[in-house]
């Protein structure tokens, strides 16, 4: 064991740990849960400790050989090796110095190691120029901005399979229904195509939320004043970073600001909350709608993919939309703790990121798997069942509704009144009544007058 | 009294009421509170009536005599006339359609009372061409967007009181604090930028929110399939209801979707939620820098606006702050509401908009009121106690933050440990210690040098 | 007019006004709706003011002649009379401070009207031994107090009329669903009775909830420490509230505690908040039961009670059920209000309480009301269409799990298959089959054994 | 590998599995995260599936043999062995079918491994008188009331750690603080003992809350008819499954009510989320109170954890509490999935129990351990610097609120608002001005009086 040093006292670390005291004091201040912290975030640490070493040795405040034991020690631990020296909890007091101090601890130790007789300080030369308030958000930004792709494609997998279903569907006539009551008719066709829409929305306002995460306060230290951060650090860290990593982050217009308000974590939870609740009123209809299979609508087949009970045998639940209304719960609860955690910040600094980055990045990931579940083993292989369908329609008193314009609504409504009273459909007691002429009727009840707009202007005919 | 009836059956209506039997009925199933629909509700919808039946009149679908009767009436209740005739609750079941049942049946009523001998059918010529399902949400959307402008001066404003802030007081130097701890020092004029920043992230970000609000499904009647409308009702309709409004809204890409999806109202309480963090975070740290007066921070002076205890004399509380905290909370409250609804909605409709857009509306117009009292009634006159602000710096230990670059993490620690114990201020200290020459400390405890990051690059002294 | 003085300087009031500055100010620093404060607090007010008066009488800190005219202003005003003095809005900062005074103010001044000569303070005397502190929570908890039992008789007549459902209907056999897909059967009678045993808990937890709501700090004045009662008031105040209300009020263990935390607050919004999910669920069910007429599962009729669309002649929506989902998200978004403010308490008090009690009152009033129209409107005269059910149960194959004791779980689920695929019911394809003995089968499938446990212990025949 | 085949078709197992297809398939369904179910759900289930063979076998449908072989198999998995056999996720669709099948496959495959010969069916054999639908909520309260215990000794430990503090700062006094402006003196004894009233209330809403947990649905299958369950079964299960666990679980009163509804899951949440609110009220107060060192109110030390910054030397932050904060935040975001969820149950069932659970159980795991780190780590060793604490009482101007039963409300604010003009205490202007006699003025200032109340009826001197 060896003893290390902190303003606190002296510990103990295990000879070959690559971490140091201020590692595992967290372990035992933060003994909460055995979720550690999130490999993305760690991995964004090290690129900005990376590049930093490269910005501060060009501006002078890094010596060559300390800058080649940092960025070679970085390199390695950007391939995977020593993951598990990173062991700190996800949820964790101190704003994240806990988990800056791991990332520079075991950089530091591991340069050392790699480089014999060097001296590095975690703090003087690893984090030179940094302090955890600018580092933990701009890696927690990081992490959110390399997950966010995914979670894209998979919404577009979405918007595509809806489209391609749109089309394959597009003459399946259904009732259209309002309050769970039968209304004028539709076609799948446009149900899918209205889905496809929705979701459409969904990429653009995810696309606009990610957006505002590039904005990071990077170069502002301590609270955002750049205290010991040198001017040529500023202006050349993002730059550096980006080259590194491939992404486009910005240096905030105001890094006061940008190191205290969390308000970029509210409007991307904001646009994966308004995602979930799409998907969840999406999961909620498709499995209304493959209710059954005798005592259902069943208008839908979902792809059986298990068993559905230990008891009842032969029974096949839609458990891909269920797991995607979870996930939508999830999400929706990860909003609320986003939502408090930002609103409790204070002054110069919101010291609960931890807990929203957290949140945040297990909604985005989860939200991208579960829309991967959808498309792959709910949607693709779903079908309409047409036949079911447009009997429906033709059952339905309700497309008496094109009749308005030419009887009134009170004459239409006595009218389905009679027709239902007399078992009949409003069709065939028109034809009996003769209200209208035979061919108009017939015109009218056809998916061509059904489906769209009225294509003349005929008064009403009012008593 | 006269009978009414519809596909219910008969019902007494006071011979004087312009509303009828739907409206009645309304009242009657909905007695869940006092509050009636919003007036801009039934502002928006009655607009929607006379441009339709200006728009069904061309279309060939409305007699003349009809159309000037409907919008010589619509014309006399948007002065105000009338106005106790719209009695239906704002908490309601059926989608909305008492809302526009209300309507049409004051139109109808009122057009018959002036036109003399007149048949007008609430349903056949008032609704022509509507729906409850494309009227309701529209006049919703219609509602929001007018009452959006008022908000948006109001964060405007709150914007433009920060900058006027942040310039009179930007050499004011204070401690900064992290973790409520004491942190590297900062300036009430960067404080006053840095909220200013972020006030104005909340006015894009409900611009953009706001811009969505545009897209509506008028012309899609019942589902979206625009059944029982005209082709030329549908392509004129939003350009006659933007003339006589001012306002632009846009016919709706997919009206299916466009019916039954509500992520528009989603998105836009999400944006007033962001506006709600961000303002009870502001409200927190006005709260607490404005503490004492012997016993606090005693750093802000809020203007006195009322004695602030029954019981304690002379006590005075930062009332103006708190009330935002309040409606931020309120906010946040409408924020699970509409979370919850928009989830709800099934199939081609949500019939739970009533309490998305009674909250909607409340949350806009709340926080409008809430910034105006905020800036009129707290920020204007708001002052820095800014020597009490200096003495603190001077007594701060961790302005020795600045020492690093120079001695080092571990021994500024140290030294800090130093000259607490001997109750010295750490610029005393170091200078009797003299680890560093006279000059240069006494050149980097000045605000220059306090409040930037460092101006060379000066290597670290490691032991 | 008049003018009137406080710490801030001084006001014009009008001069027949019985308000005065206090509540005046409160007007104009607070201008956030034109909601004012329920008029149940300002009546417990009231009570409260009533009762100090007489107790600081008996106490001797208060002159006879100021007690009675108190008093008889106290009982003027309880009779309604004034009601249009109290314009404090609900909304407001200062922990409640203008609604206290705006009591203290009416009742000096119409004491002072009604007693010529009497010189009345609002601060000395009609506030003695009291504090905003202490009075506000208490009169919140006793406008809480008050509408309870109306909410508790609402949910016991909705608990009534379910249990009277399950004994109208308790052979009507139905389709069981699960995940909402078709399941072993059961009867309506056992599916009003387990709403009925739901919404019996929900009578426990509210009065559970609700005791916790008569524990009060009223004596504990501006921080609970009792400064400036005395003795006599602390140990007397709440016997005589008691007795003039009819309430049960206790005094609370720990008055500095009472003074500080809200968990009451969010323990009864936490209980409503229960039942609102209890509601939204059971509508949700109504609605989804009574889904038709003809495209849906027209399980259940609900009353008719008004007409459905402006637009689809004849259409009639589950009005009531929807209203009460609305309300139930409703209370959800309270409680997030409630959440909120009641974390936003510091240190010797919370300032938030006015929004927690506007939240608190208006979940509990429209809860009931909703409740009241739910059993009026819908669930008194609901039928269940029992030829439509017990239909449903013969064509579903599901039933065949209680042949899993029998054939097992895989014999059984291939059975089901080939029943499917030869479009046979599953007891037809049995018999055919002659896997079991024709009594055996013809026994199996009744009600008393599709819907009860096996009632012997048969081995399952393995392959 | 073997095939092994289920009602969709045929999936290779590797060979030395024990789980079987069912499992396989949900690992392939439901890939959302990493996080497998939880262990305790997985051991209750695997002691109901040991009390159902034990009682299976009396009611004469379970063979000695296989009832030997199913308990000796869940015996060994009790003890821990092939706990990587449990391999379906914790967010699932299929009302934890999976979870059920996923303990049906290894029981009935280890027991069959360990049984040579033995045929045994993990549906008709495992499963027996069991479905999903009563199993899986069973197992899941079970698993609740396992981790209960826990917590409870947690916020007893808490509450008891505050009592002590109580004790040791009984005399300590300092200034109350309402709304963030000062109040009347209070101590830190009392300001203790209040908060340890607070959490005592936790402690019973807990237990109230977990003894509704205790209520299952065991013996009801799959939607509470106890359809293929056995009267002995049925009466017997919960005795052997008690006798087993050492729980105390009862049957519910109505099994079709308790499979279907999910109230005690957000009664039991509400109860955590009303701990977290009082937790985070607890710990914002701490680390206000402990803000400085000098630039705060610096009234109590929190024991130093950890290094508090990696850029500003000496700094410590409050990470004890801030930790405990996040805690707090996440069991409410808990809270809104739990309640999403529960109101999201249809007819028979609810399925997304799942995600209830893995809630459940995290909030009541992570709520003890942020208690206990909040006990150990920084209560315990807390101190009050009750120098600071007098000393902020002496320079108070409101502690003069003692003087208005002598002086009137009014007075009593002129003379404080003199007092502050000339820099005097109130104390030193009043013995000045000689508005009183100087030994009364000398005792209303002492402790006895600034803190109790007023101890005689002095009537107030008005002008």
């Amino acid at each position: 064991m060896r003893i290390e040093e902190d303003c606190i006292g002296k510990l103990s670390v295990e000879d070959d740990a690559l971490y140091g005291i201020h590692t595992l004091r967290a372990v035992t201040n933060f003994p909460i849960s055995a979720e550690r912290l999130n490999p993305l975030i760690i991995q964004s640490l090290i690129q900005i400790k990376k590049a930093a070493a490269q910005v501060n040795h060009v501006a002078g405040t890094l010596t060559t050989e300390k800058q080649r034991a940092i960025v070679a020690a970085c390199n390695d631990l950007l391939l995977g090796q020593h993951a598990d020296s990173f062991i700190v909890p996800a949820i964790q007091g101190g704003a994240g110095t806990s988990a800056n101090m791991n990332v520079n601890e075991v950089i530091a130790n591991l340069a050392m190691r790699q480089t014999p007789h060097l001296a590095l300080s975690p703090n003087d030369d690893v984090n030179q120029s940094q302090s955890t308030n600018d580092t933990f958000p701009t890696a927690g930004k990081m992490a959110l901005l390399i997950q966010l792709p995914g979670l894209l494609r998979a919404v577009a997998q979405l918007v595509q399979t809806l489209q391609v279903k749109a089309t394959t569907y597009q003459d399946a006539i259904k009732v259209g229904r309002t309050q769970l009551q039968d209304a004028v008719p539709t076609t799948y066709g446009r149900s899918f195509s209205a889905y496809h829409h929705l979701f459409k929305r969904d990429l653009t306002r995810l696309q606009v939320a990610g957006k505002a995460l590039r904005s990071v306060n990077l170069g502002g230290t301590a609270i955002g004043t750049g205290v010991n951060a040198t001017p040529y650090y500023q202006q050349h860290i993002l730059t550096v970073l980006n080259q590194n990593t491939g992404l486009t982050l910005q240096t905030a217009p105001d890094l006061i600001d940008a190191t205290q308000n969390c308000d970029a974590f509210v409007e991307f939870s904001s646009a994966m909350k308004t995602l979930a609740v799409n998907l969840s009123k999406f999961s909620n209809d498709l499995r209304l709608l493959a209710s059954g299979p005798q005592a259902g609508l069943a208008e839908l087949n979902l792809p059986a993919r298990q068993a559905g009970s230990s008891i009842m045998p032969g029974k096949v639940n839609p458990v891909i939309p269920e797991v995607v209304n979870q996930v939508a719960f999830e999400v929706m609860g990860h909003d609320t703790t986003v939502t408090m955690a930002a609103e409790a910040g204070q002054l110069e600094l919101n010291a609960f990121e931890p807990i929203m980055l957290r949140d945040l990045l297990a909604s985005e990931h989860d939200l991208q798997q579960a829309l991967m579940t959808l498309v792959r083993h709910c949607l693709r292989d779903l079908t309409v069942n047409t036949a079911t369908c447009a009997t429906a329609v033709e059952q339905s008193a309700i497309t008496a509704t094109v009749l308005t314009p030419y009887l009134g609504y009170m004459a239409t409504t006595k009218l389905i009144q009679r027709a239902l009273a007399n078992h009949q459909s409003v069709k065939a007691r028109l034809l009996q009544e003769k209200l209208l002429p035979s061919a108009l009727i017939n015109d009218l009840f056809t998916p061509a007058h059904l489906l769209a707009p009225r294509q003349n202007g005929t008064q009403v005919q009012q008593a």
